[in-house]
């Protein structure tokens, strides 16, 4: 049945008034320009420049965070929150197995293994409800530790995700990492620009990550950012991610293994230039979301994803989910309608079905798997409205 | 005894007809402008665009590697070349003492542990001699194997490094390894532009690593290359660095641990308009190799360090050397030069010294921790001639 597809792609067609569009293309202006052009004139376009400087201040203003420590990607980002949250080799730390692989192989860097849990469909996040249950069953404490009873080993740390830059339940998770006592690594990768009951996600954890790859919000080529309230951690973070060298007026002295984690200021002049579009961009998002909603509205077999309770989303990839029993239109949807101009994609693969992490452990996962075979991303851009 | 500082800053001065200069700047002009602008443009700044395949391409041209795979800098560079090599675990891979900190780092990411052997006075490099007696001595074949009879671990690569882009005995120091059976990683971070025997470093070794920091010969911002002429590891090095995705229209397959280490098309639209000026810069560099051998000439207790026989040098930082006896002085000369205008550095303090590498195997290191004692770097800029 190819009418999903011709249908689909019609109505999208007729909203952005366009035969052909990406899934997610960045905007840019002079504003941009100038700044590359004023960053290379200072000629401090590497590790050290003021853009590193103000990126990171007007990060940490924005979301009010007290600190925010550019890195070269999200995936540095969730490396190092995770590292500085103290997991350790042959430890577990539970993500949802929906999401982008980055956070799976970050707790691989550390020769740590990731523990999948189920989402749910108010959210696409982590479900609280069945995270709790899950833990409550299958860990228990031994010795201050928070021990899965299955693998014997230590469950250090939980990296819940804003999907698609929804706000998760992130208040009802912390609580439930909190009870539990692990560290939370909250991975705002894709939610620069949403708020969970007034308050900016990935300001939540013990740490918070975003992304500012290409296909984010706003971006800056390549580039992350840590976020965190802790000053301590913060200069640690920022200590590791420039290569653990001690300041001397000339001495190279590195007090500890440390990464070349640091964004460079050519990134971070881009960065600067778009931050300041954020409600523009948030907003025109937020005005597509309204267009794509009025011309679903009476579409059997389909809803386009709103927003959850209490939150306020940045809309990052507008999403539409198939009704149960209609799974196998999904690949002939994602055919068409890539066939004929727009850009679609579907939810990640689940990560416990990519052949190197079906070994770890995971709780059973009936939603992030039903969802997965449902979710269609259509064209987002800012520009679009 | 300040005479030694004042003396040099008065000559460097002269030499550079300035009173301020830093060790080491990139020079730009509208070219990089307007590369940024059209990458701006392009709407591609991220993890696809033409200039990485533009920069990858003129990498290999320019080296004449069979391929160039860009990535965020020289230590992501280093850690992906020493994995695939198959470093593993809990071996060992043979290093410098006196290096960059990021060779014995990316060998930490591994969990492997870097071995430190000593440099010679004619290349600051690996010495090949005293390194075949090193290992002659020391290890053993087990299995196909080299073993350390000391620690009982293998040892499973080696990092010869070509120090302020000197060239060093390459050749030799590869018919040693090929002799031991163990993969060599050539670091050229600092040697884009050197050459040995007339073939450029970097494409000695089964990999080279080139680095594009900020103070490197030629920028991106951050960046690095990863240089091979096997095809199927070059496929590999990319495959890696980009997530481990596979090739697919719309789904997120990855099949292996991967890294978000690709550099950023922003990045390699700044490194393609640096390539153009590659051959200008290293003459300027040469040019003032010369100013300053002149200007030193006659300097009692101080020389300038030349390239090695059989090299020619892209002399990225110029060196000066005290003799031995004069060791006190160095401490002396940097502070009176920083604090009158003419930034300069000593050489590393060893690897081995550092905290976290001081129960790391090593050889005896009497030329390596008294070169580290007597080395001045000195303004190198190409601008400056």
């Amino acid at each position: 049945m190819r009418d999903f597809g011709i249908k689909i792609t019609d109505i999208i067609k007729s909203v952005l008034m366009s035969e052909r569009e990406f899934l997610h293309e960045p905007r840019f202006n002079d504003e941009e320009v100038k700044n590359l052009k004023k960053c290379i004139e200072s000629t401090f376009v590497s590790t050290v420049g003021q853009y590193v400087n103000q990126f990171e201040n007007e990060i940490a203003t924005y979301t009010k965070s007290k600190r925010a420590i550019a890195v070269v990607n999200g995936t540095s980002a969730l490396h190092v929150a995770l590292k500085l949250s103290g997991v350790g080799e042959g430890e577990e730390v539970i993500c949802p197995a929906l999401t982008f692989v980055a956070t799976a192989n970050a707790i691989s860097y550390l020769n740590a293994i990731p523990h999948f849990v189920d989402c749910n469909e108010k959210t696409l996040g982590i479900d609280p409800l069945s995270l709790g249950n899950w833990l409550d069953k299958n860990c228990e404490k031994i010795a201050g530790n928070l021990i899965n009873k299955n693998t014997g080993r230590k469950i250090s740390a939980i990296v819940p995700m804003h999907t698609f830059g929804h706000p998760s339940e992130i208040i009802q998770i912390i609580d439930i990492a909190k009870n539990f006592g692990i560290p939370v690594v909250e991975d705002a990768a894709e939610s620069l620009g949403s708020f969970y009951h007034g308050r900016h996600t990935g300001t939540f954890g013990d740490f918070g990550v975003l992304s500012f790859n290409g296909n984010k919000i706003i971006t800056t080529g390549g580039g992350g950012v840590i976020l965190t309230n802790d000053i301590n951690l913060a200069n640690k973070a920022k200590h590791i991610t420039s290569t653990a060298k001690l300041s001397h007026r000339w001495r190279y002295i590195h007090d500890q293994v440390g990464y070349n984690y640091r964004m460079p200021n050519l990134n971070a002049a881009l960065g600067c230039a778009q931050l300041k579009k954020i409600d523009d961009f948030c907003k025109s998002k937020r005005n597509l979301f309204f267009k794509y909603e009025d011309a679903f509205r009476n579409f059997n077999g389909i809803s386009l994803f709103k927003e959850p309770p209490f939150s306020r989303s940045n809309y990052w990839l507008q999403t539409l989910i198939l009704d149960r029993g209609l799974e196998n239109e999904l690949e002939k949807i994602l055919e068409y309608t890539n066939d004929n101009g727009i850009m679609t994609r579907p939810a990640w693969d689940l990560l416990p079905n990519l052949k190197m992490f079906k070994e770890c452990p995971k709780a059973p996962l009936p939603i992030a798997q039903s969802l997965s075979n449902r979710i269609i991303n259509i064209p987002s851009s800012a520009y679009l409205v």
